[in-house]
């Protein structure tokens, strides 16, 4: 088999260096979910990412430099994930995917709140969330309002809405 | 093997529709380069795109309603291939990618200046740059300003830069 050869496009470049999905779900699942650890990431997978795989993406990931960790790494468990500054500014990216995600894939709809409060927040509430994550993984001073938690209630209204059993008042 | 299960989440299903980097460099190559034969796709591919993979990639994006095709399916050189509204609308999420790939990654220098305009332009010129790809895809009328025209010829401007053998000025 041929190897294809390498091009200098940052779109191509951004694409080998975030890998296949999986490396994206990992980072999205750290960025929103502020899922720490190997066991958390796996637990809590809404994709039911297996473990191998899962190994395999944060070892790139840290690698690749999007993510470094800390910890006694003889003790997988203790082991904590920070997303550095080059992942952080993925938020636009991920922002961007989650907006064309709710006009053209059959997203739920309490998986769909986040990214809808991140497109109607704009690149001003991209740009908070990112200053949360600084703080929240390197150690910048905490933001003057957080979007977390502004996307947090938002996601649990969301969720409680679709546990009513009412759902006609949704369709009338 | 354990199939992971689905997840209904905007971001996922985005990735999941996408599928590998090789469909985002096929859309990029008919987004930017607008070359809508096989062939084109093939032979002018900077990353080399092995023939078996642009099939197959063209297939699937076809099947996900990203492409359509015209032509006669007898001769694979006279199908021509459209983007539909949906890929259209991947414009803003190829502009942030490039941003993002600007920063972090070693793009050569010739193949970010399209993504440094699409950066600079913002969403005024990625609005742009889709009408005139609704233009040349769907049939709309032709925008006032031709956003590829303007790509192209900063394109070709950083090429000329590149050529030249006097690379000291640029380091001065």
């Amino acid at each position: 088999m041929v190897e294809p050869h390498r091009s200098g496009c940052p779109i191509n470049l951004t694409l080998e260096m975030l890998g296949d999905r999986w490396s994206l779900i990992v980072i999205r699942d750290i960025l929103v979910g502020n899922r720490r650890h190997f066991r958390e990431l796996l637990t809590q997978s809404e994709e039911g990412i297996a473990s191998n795989i899962l190994a395999d993406r944060l070892k790139r990931l840290t690698e690749n430099g999007l993510l470094s960790r800390c910890g006694d790494a003889g003790h997988k468990q203790r082991v904590i994930y920070s997303l550095t500054e080059k992942a952080i500014e993925l938020v636009p990216l991920m922002a961007v995917m989650g907006s064309w995600g709710l006009r053209y894939t059959s997203a739920s709809r309490e998986l769909s709140v986040r990214a809808q409060i991140l497109e109607d927040g704009g690149p001003q509430l991209w740009n908070d969330f990112m200053d949360e994550l600084r703080h929240l993984h390197l150690g910048a001073p905490p933001p003057a309002r957080s979007a977390l938690a502004r996307m947090q209630s938002a996601y649990d209204a969301a969720i409680v809405e679709t546990r009513r059993p009412a759902d006609l008042v949704l369709r009338s």
